[in-house]
């Protein structure tokens, strides 16, 4: 069935065309927006509460600010697909996420309004105070806005760049959107502190109210004159520089308003936009705005996938069979179970309780789990700090996300030897949310790093072993187990735990001619491969080694011996990765075979479902397939050659 | 000549015999290990003014805390001398920073007292806060500090973890140590918030003039009861939670107080130390403190290397014939002669202006070099924000400090494809600073991303034909060029600027049987080398690839066509760096040469002279002619045996 946008939505292809609507018409505009947004989602799918909750912001910017020359950037981008509706991706926007369609992000190469690239959060003051020292530099009149969220706001490099624009005197405005949430529901000291200055009393309103009744102080024999300037010369001190977190970094700080009240937006940001210097709007919002379900449970209308609108049920799929879970769930429930026998275990996760499932342990076991805020950086080093008193820390964080804390890992857990686990979910290729998300450098980027233990698991049990492995008080060194997003390969995964021997793979199987070694998931491509393979009576051997970091050389040792074809498969970047680590056994002992690296190509993978990527990618199990195919080819040739 | 500790200074061997002092001898006991630490760097060199600056407050923490049963963590750890001295390591603290000697920094294997190792900034927040959760945990009466600077309280980590400690409930004191500096003088708008609750008409006493006041509010008819007890509920609340930046995340805040008041600081901590929660204590201090010409010039005099205590005359090595300069100073001149001529070249550094040099441009032009604080995190955003602009940015962060920014660089300029240009200075080993500092792992965590261009010069004039090719208009992609610290080979280094080809390397010479491929300034090691083994009838060629990425495929087709024996040469990790990034190339291609991968080896280095641990790693000009001496012995036996 065709989506069609309500009638002025219809006629607006660009921020040019909503400017030419009268003020009375915004009200209903953004009710055609919210509506568009609503249809298109359920149908389609993507992230849902974010960006109802910004439609009044997103057209109240659109109205006031002269886009593409004034320069946008959203912070994250969950938010931004009313301002994909609006910059010319209307009719597109049904193709969102979806391979070769529009990015579910901003992203510079789909559209000039898209002044800067996002996913990752807490990029975007950075990113819009240099485009606001460049204005400046040039002597443009162009402004620059960040919109970021109070969850993203939590992030250190978001302090870092206020405490930079605090002072870089160039003209810029931040926009606070407030809705408490992160993914889920937003933690931390700043937090509290954004809730207080906006409940009690409204701040602003006692600043105005102190002014006006340090006007009105009588003076008299106790009260003199000289108290009364102190006590204003105190405030004026006070109120000016310190009286509020923003201002004490040098920012003017305007909020907190309705950030649903298009009236009230369009009037404040009219008038915010002849300010100059650092300005930060402090905007109170909804997350799922409009929509009643999703403003009742945010974290579940995050990104809910396919949904019937009118009843507001999820569509899953239907399934006779029992089906293996998600690996993230088999993390979050062994965890528990590890727990449960080892009192030093603890879990934290920065912001990724429901993605990372350690929201269970943090349910039965709040003092030991904990959610840290968006803050990789701070989350590891946490955990090292924790280690050091003796805790077993699983430190749960996307394998992209765990890019923000390499330095951590380095300064404070590997050169320290401390035997903190990382557990990086979303290894691979991670699907609809594209380049930003996709876990393709972790293998490559932990390799490098003296002292890691690096595994990955093919299945469930691995995984759990892998686990289980890691916290015996016998383990001495930082444990990274990495998987993919989505689901395993075992229906019956609760298997009982048998301790890994560290650096030790596995013969799945003995073949002829060539050898397949693989690392972590892909193991299953293999496998698949493999039987196919068979049907044409190419017979290859498996290897399924467990672990990066340290190699099986014993096990390489028997696979080099015997097959003088390789080939490596893995769901990391080839440039550095497993395959390389192959490669440099190889030198080391100067075998001389023939070695073929499947993975992630070095360059920037878009967006689409895993499989059209692996696919792409060539490494799922007909590129595997074929690669042996090639291989064994090249040996009849030779066969004929010698035979001739 | 010995140099020998006061008469109180050498009693105490240990915080407990500090402990049995009275506290009328704290003064002196302080004076003597100010002259202690001046003694011994005076003569042995390392960090000077940091440690002077923190020595009451060193004194006054192990007299009133329980170490190391209670942990106290210090931030960079530059500042540490003086808790060295006291905790065992009097009279071994003259092998400070000296191979196989003390660390200059703390670190847990040299002492218990060391409760968690440093080097970068920012990390004693999260850690010591580890430390808290895990001691409330186990239901310890254990305390928890953190010393910090006002340098480095601006990088983000300390902000994440402040913004967790505030709601943690766990009972932690984090010092501020306040002096204004980083190694030079600290910047943003913090810095400016600090100075100015500690200038003006402080704060605390404006709070308590406040409180005062309040209760002398005469009641009368135009100032209501109601109208007082509206104004003081305000109060309240502003002063409780909102009135600090520090109160407004949650954190009790104390000070500004002087830091060289050792009896101040000792009431002071005693106080605090039987307070709950987590708290904040603002000190002033005088980097250098106690040195006259360290208080004037406190970048000078961080680490000013050997001196005459008296007179204060460094002492520099006095050579008759022009030496090469620092690949810093070439950097720092010859990005001004670039931007003479294009308009959009910017700099960029966080905090080391005068340790990358970019403080000539930013003396020179100062609307176009910037200090951004210490921020990697953001300084490479903002890069990326003004790249959009269509500026030029060189943004310069030491080789180790730039994994802070790893998230950034991937998400933001290389996704993005912005041509920022990535100056990684302090690449390979450091040398005294030890593995915190050493740049050991940029080529693997770098070469792994797409997008990129990595390059690193053999010598001066590469550095400067890098640095002009990487501004060029034409240039459309990231370009990282990295180089170590010291000094280069060429003391005429001011040559004309020349274009480069992306991916090109040269040949340096053609040989027999081995070819040696070096991958920057290493080349010059192998230069010595192959100057060396040509005495005994050895030749082996020499390239210089001058890009790891991409890499020079038409000359490798030449080496690898020509040699079966390859030696590869980096100053970086052997794991997924240059010499697998050649492994690589051979697999794609299917060459089947013998290959020796010299670099730094996958383990942790320690400290030492460059030099010194060069010989060590095994990848100095001894050690690679070693290794092509080891190839041609098994190629003369091969050679016999085929005889035989």
């Amino acid at each position: 069935m065709e989506i069609l946008p309500g009638p002025l939505l219809s006629q607006v292809n660009n921020p040019d065309d909503l400017k030419k609507l009268p003020r009375e018409q915004l009200h209903q505009f953004c009710d055609e927006l919210r509506q568009y947004i609503i249809d298109v989602v359920s149908v389609h799918g993507g992230h849902f509460a974010a960006s109802l909750g910004v439609v009044e912001l997103t057209v109240a910017l659109h109205y006031i600010y002269n886009t593409p020359y004034d320069q946008l950037v959203w912070d994250v981008g969950h938010q931004a697909y009313g301002h994909k509706i609006l910059t010319g991706r209307r009719d597109t926007f049904i193709t969102n996420r979806k391979y070769n369609g529009l990015s579910g992000f901003p992203k510079r190469s789909e559209s000039e309004y898209d002044t800067f690239g996002v996913g990752h959060s807490s990029t975007s003051i950075s990113a819009a105070l240099g485009m606001a020292m460049a204005a400046k530099y040039k002597g443009e009149n162009r402004k620059s806005v960040a919109v970021i969220g109070d969850g993203a706001m939590t992030a250190g490099m978001a302090f870092e760049a206020l405490n930079h624009a605090g002072v870089a005197d160039a003209d810029m405005l931040v926009i606070l959107n407030d809705n408490c949430m992160s993914i889920d529901p937003n933690v931390g000291a700043l937090k509290e502190y954004l809730t207080d200055i906006t409940t009690s009393h409204t701040y602003n309103k006692f600043r105005d109210d102190v002014w006006n009744l340090l006007g009105k102080l009588p003076v008299g024999k106790r009260f003199t004159r000289d108290m009364a300037s102190k006590l204003e010369a105190g405030f004026k001190g006070m109120v000016s520089k310190s009286s509020n977190l923003f201002e004490a970094l040098n920012f003017r700080y305007f909020g907190p308003i309705d950030g649903h009240n298009i009236t009230k937006l369009v009037d404040t940001l009219k008038d915010l936009r002849s300010i100059p210097g650092p300005k930060l709007l402090h905007i109170i919002t909804v997350k799922g705005k409009g929509y009643e379900l999703a403003e009742k449970d945010q974290t579940k209308w995050h990104a809910p996938g396919l949904f019937d609108k009118v009843t507001g049920e999820i569509y899953k799929k239907k399934l006779d069979v029992p089906q293996p879970p998600k690996y993230q769930d088999v993390f979050g429930h062994t965890i528990i179970e590890l727990a449960e026998k080892n009192e030093a275990i603890m879990g934290v996760t920065p912001a990724m309780p429901s993605g990372s499932s350690l929201k269970f342990m943090m349910e039965k076991m709040p003092d030991r789990a904990f959610d840290v805020g968006i803050c990789e950086q701070h989350a590891v080093t946490l955990s090292a700090g924790l280690a050091t008193q003796g805790m077993r820390v699983f430190c749960n964080i996307y394998s992209s996300f765990m890019q923000r804390a390499f330095d951590q890992v380095v300064h404070d857990v590997a050169i320290q030897k401390l035997p903190v686990v990382l557990c990086l979910d979303r290894a691979g290729l991670v699907g609809e949310d594209g380049p930003t998300h996709h876990g393709a450098y972790d293998i490559a980027y932990f390799r490098c790093i003296p002292n890691m233990i690096i595994a990955s698991p093919m299945n469930e049990q691995e995984l759990r072993n892998m686990m289980y492995t890691s916290q015996l008080p016998t383990m001495n060194l930082p444990f990274v187990i990495r998987y993919p997003r989505g689901e395993g390969v075992m229906p019956e995964w609760k298997t009982p735990f048998e301790e890994m021997q560290i650096g030790k793979g596995r013969k799945i199987k003995d073949g002829q001619d060539v050898a397949i070694l693989s690392f972590g998931h892909p193991g299953n491509f293999a496998t698949q491969a493999i039987r196919e393979l068979r049907t044409e009576g190419i017979n290859p051997a498996h290897y399924d080694l467990r672990f990066v970091k340290p190699l099986d050389e014993e096990l390489l040792h028997e696979a080099f011996g015997r097959y003088s074809k390789i080939v490596t498969v893995e769901d990391g970047t080839v440039a550095g990765g497993f395959g390389s680590a192959i490669l440099e056994f190889m030198a080391k002992y100067n075998y001389k075979a023939e070695v073929k690296i499947l993975g992630i190509p070095d360059r920037i993978v878009e967006h689409g479902t895993p499989k059209e990527l692996q696919r792409e990618c060539g490494y799922d199990a007909v590129a595997i397939a074929e690669t042996v195919r090639d291989l064994m080819k090249d040996k009849v040739i030779v066969n004929t050659m010698i035979a001739g």
